[in-house]
């Protein structure tokens, strides 16, 4: 199997997400080695040696994606034997031309506590775990956005997500068996932060499955259940003119992004 | 001020990693714009006019980054006003001509809930929120690491990223005043997950700082306890050989990047 590197003096995160873009294209498998904290030519030199041990190995020079600041460092991986994609570097020269002024690669550290917003992604992470799953409702004031929908339709780690991505505090609220009863009505904790509310939906055979990996064979994992629960909250979400998703087919990412989208709502990062 | 966009008939992820690594090596300010699920030739319209507005508007030709699937949608944004980057399409020929198959761009969804590893990531995350703050410890032999600590040392949004990102299990436990004590001892509900422990520590200024935040002028977040806590905690990762990093400097992808990188542990995403 052909070998792809991900290689940075930083965390190497966007030399990954790079990599994995154009790899994605591709109808291949790869072995993934990422080397981030690449910071000294001692280290450097290591590498190129590894990239070398991955090509005897598999007789196919690997592909090497990497993003690095220091000069030095960045010309020794330059010498390996893998095939170099170094992206970076290709778009500076047009970019100064674009923009008129010289890039300035020493402030390059895009995933480092001096990012302008991080303390606040920080804090809204802090503030979803602490508004997770319907607890706290005396902090919703805070909210930028309020999720809610059936037990296990995805509201965590979508709050999760648009916390640590975006900045964005995101409460959620479960409706429970309590609320839903014979009609699910607004619950009156809700109510005063409407405009915050966002609903998530999903076709009762995936709820069904995923309830069924918790708790098989249950009421709760029941196609009865799940069917009545998704009526209930969707005629809730239309009635009261509740924005909301079928989660359905989308991941994290693509729920987060079509939230975004669709509300309006600012984010603290970029 | 000058608009950078990003435009993506997928979640525009990729488009805004690559836009935001390039735009953060110059010493410029951006109004930044992102574009999402532009899957339509009357969608990709609307963006070519308000790419021309935003010309008119500020003087300056905007920068546009995209990754676009659709053929007939990336001719479309590629006739707008702005100065395009689009960055996937520049190595796919070399990468074509390096790997020796031809790309198949259908496939590329490297956001979606197709992604091999996706449900593994959302167990994860389930498994970080069910095992956050020393909850729990029954579960913690699925755990792939606990992350040890004193309070407000950055175990949370770690542990949530670790999850996140890279599909780790990953459960946190704080150091209590009930712990400490006067001498800190491992917690005998930890012992038999030694192996797993990874700790973080934190300088005193820092962590009287953020403790500050939420409790001011307590004990909590005094210099004296905030000092004798590290001290403890520092001693008992010393004596019972957990490795440990000092967060003090690090974002929580730094952090997780060097824990990867330390512990050697391997990633359920790439």
């Amino acid at each position: 199997m052909r070998t792809a590197y991900y290689i940075s003096d930083g965390t190497a995160i966007t030399a990954e997400v790079f990599g994995h873009a154009l790899l994605s294209l591709f109808p291949v498998e790869f072995e993934h080695i990422t080397e981030p904290f690449i910071e000294t030519e001692e280290k450097a030199h290591k590498i190129v040696n590894k990239i070398s041990e991955s090509f005897q190995r598999s007789g196919e020079r690997p592909l090497v994606f990497y993003t690095i600041v220091n000069k030095d460092v960045r010309e020794i991986i330059s010498t390996s034997k893998g095939i170099h994609y170094n992206f970076l570097d290709q778009f500076v020269a047009p970019l100064e031309k674009a923009i008129g002024v010289p890039s300035k690669p020493e402030k390059h550290r895009t995933h480092s506590i001096h990012e302008k917003t991080y303390d606040i992604r920080i804090d809204a992470v802090n503030y979803a775990l602490a508004n997770d799953d319907g607890v706290n409702l005396k902090d919703y004031n805070q909210a930028d956005i309020v999720l809610v929908g059936v037990s296990r339709s995805g509201k965590p780690p979508t709050s999760l997500y648009l916390a640590l991505q975006y900045g964005i505090k995101a409460a959620n609220y479960p409706f429970t068996d309590d609320d839903i009863g014979d009609s699910l009505r607004m619950p009156a904790a809700l109510r005063q932060y409407k405009d915050k509310l966002f609903g998530l939906t999903i076709s009762p055979e995936r709820l069904v499955q995923i309830r069924s990996e918790r708790r098989a064979n249950s009421k709760y994992a029941s196609m009865q259940q799940c069917r009545m629960e998704i009526r209930q909250v969707e005629n809730l979400y239309r009635k009261e003119k509740i924005p909301f998703l079928n989660s359905t087919k989308y991941s994290v990412e693509e729920i987060s992004a079509k939230i975004l989208a669709e509300t309006g709502l600012s984010r603290n990062k970029y």
